[in-house]
């Protein structure tokens, strides 16, 4: 490595777990760890963990780091360094993180809200590197997003933009956890998907997903179900068709009042083969106005292991 | 009026007739004409027929003025001049306006999107004067709209954004003109809700709707239908609430994706009575992010007569 290699340290605050590493601006991350969030104890023990990560992770360093870059669930002002209300953190309410660790580590502090850490790790190592503009979707337990326009975050008012995943594809559709109806995240969220295609399974006796789970219906995740697509099981193929033209029906939607033409798919989804891929692309494309049409371009995400890290540590890059 | 005071021409184009005015920078209408398109005969015609407005409008003008503004549908390049594909306009493609008319009139042209139009005549002279971000929606015929982000126009990567019109309330709802399903407009878009309105005033033989019109169906137009709502109509009531639903369950998608919370509602229906602002509020508010909730604002256009030929002009304030 060069010496003027310069590097920055990732913190993914998950609801389970913390995990930290150091990242060089190539992308590449040289030391990892990970440690329990103990999110339900409360937010003391939260920020102790991650405390002691951090700490962990700088014991012995001695490469230059430039700040600490933190991906948040929640709502987060990166201006004052606050997280507010992540799910699934009780006791929280809004805590200055930022704050709390510059006085620890006397370090740039970097904050932001995880799906959009995740666009600003596209962006910065990943398949946005060469892109002015494009909307990353994160797929995972919920549907994230982040809006990159000319280079930048687009943030809207108040720091809560990008909000995809709870865009409605259908005003009567599901209720969403969020309190309303046919948000795409109720079809395409992880818990959301999982539920259905359960439900689902029993009038399709013959899909290969039973074998796969050897009948057992707790086994199922999203990654199974673009298994049994990938062998040429109907039912499953059936499945991802589906995600792809919900994900596609939103996406136009974002193309057209957006005009960015350019979409970036994340999180444990993006490990879907091509199937899924090509139907959003073909969606958005029969669905998208006319003067967009021929931009349209879903890639998958290039950050896959580590991309809460990556995309975490690519705050203190983008920003410093 | 002051000596200082400095003008604009406004030129709103439409499929049928030509508008134009000059208004000062106060947004008061000095003078104004109107002339037929003749959009039928021709892109030659057309442009006859605007430097014909123009040119009766400057004769004997003493008056500074500082541009000409156009509003035109179609694909719009400011920077360019040029307009592209307006909607019925045979044989147009793609006409540089701007550089014709400056050939013309040697002075500075500003050529701009109809709906952007309307949204920075809102910004300049109307309900957005005092608003740093919000989001236009113009309805009529078609559903327009424009994104007013930190007193910008948010123009997306080519300059189509704004779109609102063309997002999906239902992936699987009614055929849109633009190719796609269950886009707001084909709910609100005039033509739309009137053709849906007169195939359910059947079922409805007790509405106020059938003596307003003297049971003629085809003087019913979007007005029409809020009068008799005003008037306590329950099918009517119904009607308004249901746009207003349809209308919500966009907005609280498009606050979602940008965080901007305020919207502001012009065209034709603007003259709708409070309960069509009413549904649209309570929808948005029921579905749009916790966040977001309290600080959604609908309000009504303050352009109303005459809002193209001032919107237009704004272009030149705006800009200059």
């Amino acid at each position: 490595m060069p010496k003027s290699e310069k590097y920055a340290i990732g913190v993914d605050l998950g609801g389970t777990n913390v995990k930290v590493g150091i990242v060089s601006q190539e992308g590449k991350i040289v030391k990892k760890l990970s440690l329990e969030t103990f999110a339900n104890i409360g937010p003391d023990e939260v920020i102790a963990q991650i405390k002691k990560g951090v700490g962990q992770i700088l014991s012995g360093n001695k490469l230059k780091i430039r700040g600490i870059g933190i991906g948040s669930p929640g709502v987060v002002s990166p201006k004052k360094g606050t997280v507010e209300n992540p799910p699934n953190f009780p006791g929280w309410n809004k805590i200055n993180l930022g704050k709390i660790l510059h006085k620890e580590f006397d370090i740039n502090i970097y904050v932001e809200n995880d799906a959009n850490a995740a666009a600003i790790g596209e962006m910065i190592f990943g398949a946005g590197k060469k892109l002015d503009s494009f909307i990353m979707i994160t797929l995972g337990t919920g549907v994230g997003g982040g809006i990159i326009f000319k280079g930048k975050l687009f943030r809207g008012e108040y720091g809560a933009a990008g909000e995809i995943g709870h865009m409605s594809v259908d005003l009567n559709g599901p209720k969403c956890n969020c309190g309303s109806f046919g948000c795409i995240e109720a079809y395409v969220g992880n818990n959301y998907l999982v539920k259905r295609v359960k439900n689902e399974l029993n009038e399709h006796r013959e899909s290969k997903i039973w074998q796969i789970l050897k009948n057992d219906l707790n086994l199922l995740t999203p990654l199974i179900i673009d298994e049994a697509a990938t062998s040429g099981d109907e039912y499953a193929k059936s499945v991802v068709k589906n995600m792809g033209m919900y994900l596609g029906a939103t996406l136009a939607s974002v193309a057209n009042a957006l005009d960015i033409g350019t979409f970036i798919i994340g999180g444990g989804v993006a490990g879907f083969g091509k199937p899924l891929f090509d139907s959003i692309q073909t969606t958005v494309e029969s669905r998208v106005l006319t003067p967009i049409r021929k931009r349209i371009k879903v890639l998958p995400a290039k950050l896959k292991n580590d991309a809460g890290i990556k995309g975490a540590s690519a705050l203190v890059f983008y920003k410093s």
